[in-house]
């Protein structure tokens, strides 16, 4: 075990009336489990966070939605808690857990008062190697995920043409799979699948503990010690190559026709870069570029040219974030007034990005946005769980501190030449996937 | 060793001048290789076929080309042969040889003077073994791959327009992947992954034996017991359950632009079910209803329709080929008359195809095509290479002995309603990928 480094996040500049100053620490424990703390000492409560480097995109090919399925099975029962004892046992304390996966990673939180660290820990480590996985309690949260996957997808036509979508954005890599899994593979899989999958993955090698709050970081990494260090680490942690994509050479078009449908939209997504860990400034001029564009409902510049000045269009947004282990997208989306067409939005739509390619960056606008930025990752900080989250998430797609750190400053020094080098880039046709959005009656082409 | 059953390939009725009374024995090893010989004493000539159940469909992500990369190494150098020396063996014995990847399988065939049958046994049974990976032997062929890539694929616009459309059709299932293997991935397959490929996939109980011609089936059993005998069988070989497709929802559509583009056309796919062991008949509705729509470049209803009742097409062409492990397609395509749009070609061509629905079939149209297939099928059993590599595709398939020879009484037993079901079926828009080639200067949309 060492101390592997302690560094203060740096003040970002600027809006002097509050610090940034907090203290973030980082060990190692032996049996590999990474431990970040983060101390805030306004309030007497903790945040534990758990991230295993597991995720949607690291499945099986056969098997999607299994990363997905532990988020449920994590709460059943252990050698040590019954089902739903975890929670239970949380609650009685006055806090309260949850547990989410995503493409890259699987995590699992408790916000407690901060004295009763040792009990959350506790839990989490017994679950982390001894959950007892049974026919019985696998057949339960199976119909769970597949009544919770008819709910937010098979009945939602937005999310059917985003998965519709995504499997044609990437023609090789595993993002092109949902994260909750195809139906039919949820429905087959097996305890076999489940067991092979939790013992390879859910292990103190494949860990990041976040503890942010009132906690001091030597007293962390003695619990952690206690709780975790008995734990074994996994032989079956290997690098995250997953297969990449080959040259996208020609843009996918997609009419998904519902009747469900009754606030039509078109959306693109485009193909691109991630932030890499020590170079982080394409996705800084990404994330800036989709601010600029459409991140604010009302004054970005597409709502500004696309509601107020056509009017074609109810809504617009532009969105892009670049925390994923690999290349992800860009999107743009247009939700077009009654009586527009989809065809004439998603023209509007591109007219209005060629222009602001050709016109440049209004420095004003950059400024603004900077501003807004810095001020949101300010209020960001008034919630040990949004800076355990932020820590949490990088970290777990292979960012290091110095690069959570270095963020924000990467935010700020992103030029407007470096706004429009990166449109120019990521708005590559080829790269790229448009959807539609109708109901039956609205023909497509 | 037992012998598994001996079967007369039954008579297909009609056409009596020639008969097809063939000669199949099929045995299996007691090292689980599988062995069909059919006789065929018209020539002192035989070819040997070694087909393994592997091909790209079974690389692991992000490894495709591995198995195409085989086609190349097998004619390297084994323990007892020089690189090159089976070829040069074969034919200073006035014999050929070759050998051909696709999704589902990987073959090697010799065709050689009958009383030579040892010799090519005793070669290949060395090299499905005994094969001697280098590093070097591995780099030159890569870049002969490389090459081969190149010229087939990245320098044909149709080609790379049948890539991302694959891509596109298959959400889920590996048939998306082309068969050489993406370009990056070929350039980084390493020694160790081409190594335990080779051990996994290349044995006995992986592989069918075909020997078609002038040889009886008790001599080939001999020679086999003597030749593959003594191969010990891969502990690696499990059933070949790949992943499936989820719902289609959604049509997906891409233009290709290339200005070395002459011929602009249409093309579409639709995801369509294959022949399935006992179950063929829907594949035999299929392969009907693609001779009838698109197999004859002048009588066809569509070269009729579009080349001289519309004069829109300068081509047209529909295609199915049902023998596959799991589900493909049923295609489309329509190369449109100087001056008409891509636009105008698909709908006329779209309209062809629900005119056909609504009209019926024209009875005599399918007698005729019955009559076109019994005839291709007799003139095909003139070539002992071509019934050697009818069983070998169909085996390596999964298909049983009993389909194959069951297979042209399925597609004589069609009727006008199959062919309307089957169409009805399979003609459902969101299953289907529409590709259109053009050069640049054709703006597509």
């Amino acid at each position: 075990m060492r101390p592997f480094y302690r560094l203060a996040l740096l003040a970002i500049t600027a809006l002097p009336t509050m610090s940034l100053a907090d203290e973030v620490t980082s060990f190692t424990l032996d049996n590999g489990m990474q431990i970040v703390v983060i101390e805030d000492h306004r309030a007497p409560v903790v945040v534990q966070m758990v991230w295993y480097r597991t995720g949607s995109a690291d499945e099986l090919p056969g098997h999607s939605g299994i990363a997905h399925f532990f988020e449920h099975l994590m709460f059943k029962a252990t050698d040590d808690l019954a089902a739903g004892e975890f929670t239970a046992t949380v609650e009685a304390q006055g806090g309260n857990d949850n547990a989410f996966t995503s493409n890259d990673y699987t995590a699992y939180f408790q916000r407690i008062a901060a004295d009763r660290l040792d009990l959350v820990m506790r839990m989490e480590a017994d679950r982390m190697r001894d959950l007892q996985l049974t026919k019985d309690v696998l057949e339960t949260e199976r119909e769970v995920i597949l009544e919770e996957r008819a709910q937010r997808t098979d009945s939602d036509p937005g999310a059917l043409l985003g998965e519709q979508m995504d499997a044609a954005q990437y023609m090789n890599h595993p993002y092109g799979i949902p994260v909750i899994g195809w139906r039919h593979e949820i429905a087959a899989l097996s305890l076999e699948d489940a067991d092979a999958f939790y013992r390879a993955n859910y292990a103190p090698n494949n860990a990041i503990l976040i503890v942010a709050g009132d906690v001091k970081p030597q007293d962390v990494l003695a619990l952690a010690k206690a709780n975790y260090g008995p734990l074994a680490p996994s032989d079956k942690i290997a690098p995250r190559h997953r297969p990449t994509e080959p040259p996208q050479l020609a843009e996918r078009r997609i009419v998904l026709a519902d009747e469900r449908v009754s606030e039509p939209y078109v959306i693109r997504t485009y193909l691109a870069p991630n932030r890499r860990s020590g170079d982080q400034a394409e996705a800084a001029a990404l994330t800036i570029l989709a601010e600029l564009l459409g991140g604010n409902a009302t004054t970005s510049v597409m709502a500004r040219a696309l509601q107020f000045d056509s009017q074609t269009a109810v809504w617009s947004s532009a969105f892009y974030n670049g925390s994923s282990l690999d290349p992800q997208t860009f999107g743009v989306a247009i939700g077009p007034m009654p009586g527009v067409s989809l065809a004439d939005a998603e023209a509007a739509m591109d007219k209005v990005i060629a222009d602001f390619i050709k016109a440049g960056v209004n420095p004003e606008e950059l400024g603004r946005i900077k501003t807004q930025i810095r001020a949101s990752k300010i209020y960001g900080r008034d919630d040990a769980m949004g800076l355990a989250q932020e820590y949490g998430a990088s970290l777990a797609v292979g960012l290091t501190i110095d690069d959570i750190q270095d963020w924000p400053t990467a935010l700020q020094a992103v030029t407007e030449a470096d706004v429009l080098a990166a449109a120019a880039k990521v708005f590559d046709r080829r790269n790229a996937v448009t959807g539609w959005l109708t109901p039956k009656e609205e023909a497509a082409e």
